[in-house]
């Protein structure tokens, strides 16, 4: 497939299958991340794969407890919002997924979180060529430093569950290329 | 190609040639972008496409007004990190490329910098399988929004100057994956 046709058909996957995952696969989605540019290619990124079932407990835990958090303190407009969309505090995919990939960024690199979202953009459409599902889940407020052991220096990007898709995600309408892309000056047509 | 192919083919390029870039190459560039996930579907990206000669100018001339700024700022120890890459203040492919794709985000949506810069991800592999070039160019100080017509709402992220490449740039080496790459906690490998 394409690029734009494994963006097309990638989803946003919160229900895994207990499925094998081959650990090639998960090596190659990491070699995708590893391709993409850098500032001053100094590659601030750091990829922790948690397969262990004890350390994924503890990472939806340690996640778990700051989403309830982060719902108690929501203003009223979100919560409804949230409400609306399912949204709650638990993320059950920490611990269904084979597989987490934990994304870091050295924060002391230059420009080191564009760099680490392209290559997360990279990943996830080598997860769609892998025929493999995830969904970008960046927690709030969980220490995943002291689960995994990762220096201070790095930030946590972003959770990336990897497994086989037990759903049938909807992909939600894109806003047409006329109503973002505009022509020498904002408004103008492209 | 595939998404690691097409990852590896990708040089971060600074030189184009004059050559004709077909605007439907610009439209799937921007297609790619389009159709990557977002915090709540929101999209917060917009793209102001620019080929006209006088808008590409007074970028050039803001962005290295920003440049020349910058250097005089940067700390010794930086400046000649930047002497020794041949980085100056110019930055004459803000005029030499036949199109520049200026990515801005709304940053009052949810995860705006995150979305958007995955989606500049997206964007870069499609600039490889359209056979053309881009360095992902982040000006500091200069104010598109003004030469664009922007609404201050909207911040930007990159500027891409599209073209085909006057330039056979060399890859830089990428860490392998046992540096960057770990499993259950941050040192163990993977």
């Amino acid at each position: 497939m394409n690029v734009r046709d494994l963006a097309r058909a990638r989803r946003s996957v919160r229900r895994f299958r207990a499925g094998l995952v081959p650990e090639d696969a998960i090596r190659r989605i990491i070699d995708a991340g590893r391709l993409a540019p850098s500032g001053a290619t100094r590659q601030p990124w750091r990829f922790v794969v948690v397969d262990d079932p004890k350390t994924k407990r503890a990472i939806r835990v340690a996640c778990e407890q700051g989403e309830r958090e982060f719902h108690a303190r929501a203003p009223r407009a979100l919560a409804e919002w949230m409400a609306t969309r399912g949204i709650t505090p638990d993320k059950p995919f920490l611990e269904e997924a084979p597989y987490l990939i934990c994304v870091f960024y050295d924060a002391h690199q230059p420009y080191p979180v564009h760099s680490t979202w392209i290559a997360v953009g990279f990943m996830l459409l080598q997860i769609v060529e892998e025929g493999l599902g995830t969904v970008t889940y960046t927690p709030t407020g969980a220490d995943l430093n002291r689960i995994l052991k990762v220096p201070p220096k790095f930030k946590l990007a972003a959770i990336l569950p990897i497994g086989h898709s037990a759903d049938e995600p909807a992909s939600p309408p894109r806003r047409p290329i006329k109503e973002i892309g505009f022509r020498n000056r904002f408004g103008d047509p492209f």
